[in-house]
């Protein structure tokens, strides 16, 4: 089955689309997904892009989500806390989880209590409301989250996120092909179908 | 009869896309565009958009560009001249042109110059060749492009871009409703005839 990688940041807000709309469009492509939780912020560092110095943008980013997600019939407001994860405590549990094979799972009810509930990413509250219904104890989870050896797989993670040249979140890679912005989701998946109308000009040429 | 406000720059390639596809858009919607030309990289600097040094970003939005060329089946490849257009004459010709009612048959031959053509903008040689088959005297159409007039109108447009909010080009206005980028080209149009799911969902709620 075609894979579609997918990198994505606790705390980066046009991630939220993607998390509520990847299982239901990989499921119908017939492509899987790998959850990928990788360090957006040391990678936008490094490439000069600093979203929340662009006086404008951040006005015009929460309005462009609201309009997204109504047209994906999703619930948004422009979330209460945000920067968020601070500690980054929400993304290396992500990556535990990832590693575990409860990614998934993990993520959208994350960034759901982050979005709809209205919580704060990286505080136990928000952490320990996510993980009870998934029946993992979160003492124990917040422990292996913070141990050296889930953080040296999320500094691994940003790394392959950085060997694909990515830049933000959340992003998708197919066959090394790196599509940026849920906006480029569909398209994505298409090029993991092999569908893609570039790949099919070319497939032509 | 509806209008869009379509703010662009000639030399920012993913207008490129915008200019060839927004005439049969509006066309097919009933709605009516605006051809406004503006300086982006007054904008841009303003508020700290500084693409160029963005260094992933750029090998990204070639990519990027080509495959969303080849979605809406449009010729594309990476133009030879980028940055283009170094004393803004372009920009200004478009300005007196939008201003004297041809700004769209000037754009769309300007922009297909540029990148089906590899024809840097802003030379004698390109300028000569748009004018020509629209009538238009070079010599005397350039001098008033670089009156007082039309750089004062330039910047007129340019500050009514800024009042808008925006800070990137393509950017469409409706109805003071901001839209940022070819990929919410579509969402414009669609909010223009009062279809979006957001108006549908406010009206509702």
């Amino acid at each position: 089955m075609k894979q579609v990688d997918f990198f994505y940041f606790f705390g980066s807000v046009y991630a939220y689309l993607s998390v509520m709309r990847i299982g239901g469009l990989a499921a119908a492509a017939g492509v899987s997904i790998r959850w990928r939780p990788f360090n957006v912020r040391t990678v936008m560092k490094e490439n000069n892009v600093a979203l929340r110095t662009e006086a404008l943008k951040v006005p015009y980013m929460w309005r462009d989500i609201e309009r997204r997600a109504a047209t994906h019939g999703l619930q948004f407001k422009p979330p209460p806390v945000w920067p968020t994860d601070p500690e980054l405590l929400h993304n290396l549990t992500g990556t535990l989880a990832a590693a575990e094979g409860w990614g998934e799972a993990f993520t959208v009810s994350s960034f759901r209590a982050w979005i709809v509930d209205r919580m704060a990413l990286g505080e136990m509250p928000t952490i320990e409301k996510v993980l009870q219904p998934l029946g993992k104890d979160p003492h124990s989870t917040i422990a292996r989250a913070k141990s050296a050896a889930t953080q040296k797989l999320y500094a691994d993670e940003t790394e392959a996120a950085r060997s694909f040249g990515i830049f933000g979140s959340p992003s998708f890679v197919v066959d090394g092909e790196l599509f940026w912005g849920d906006d480029r989701l569909e398209e994505a998946i298409a090029w993991a179908k092999g569908e893609h109308a570039l790949q099919r000009a070319t497939a032509k040429a």
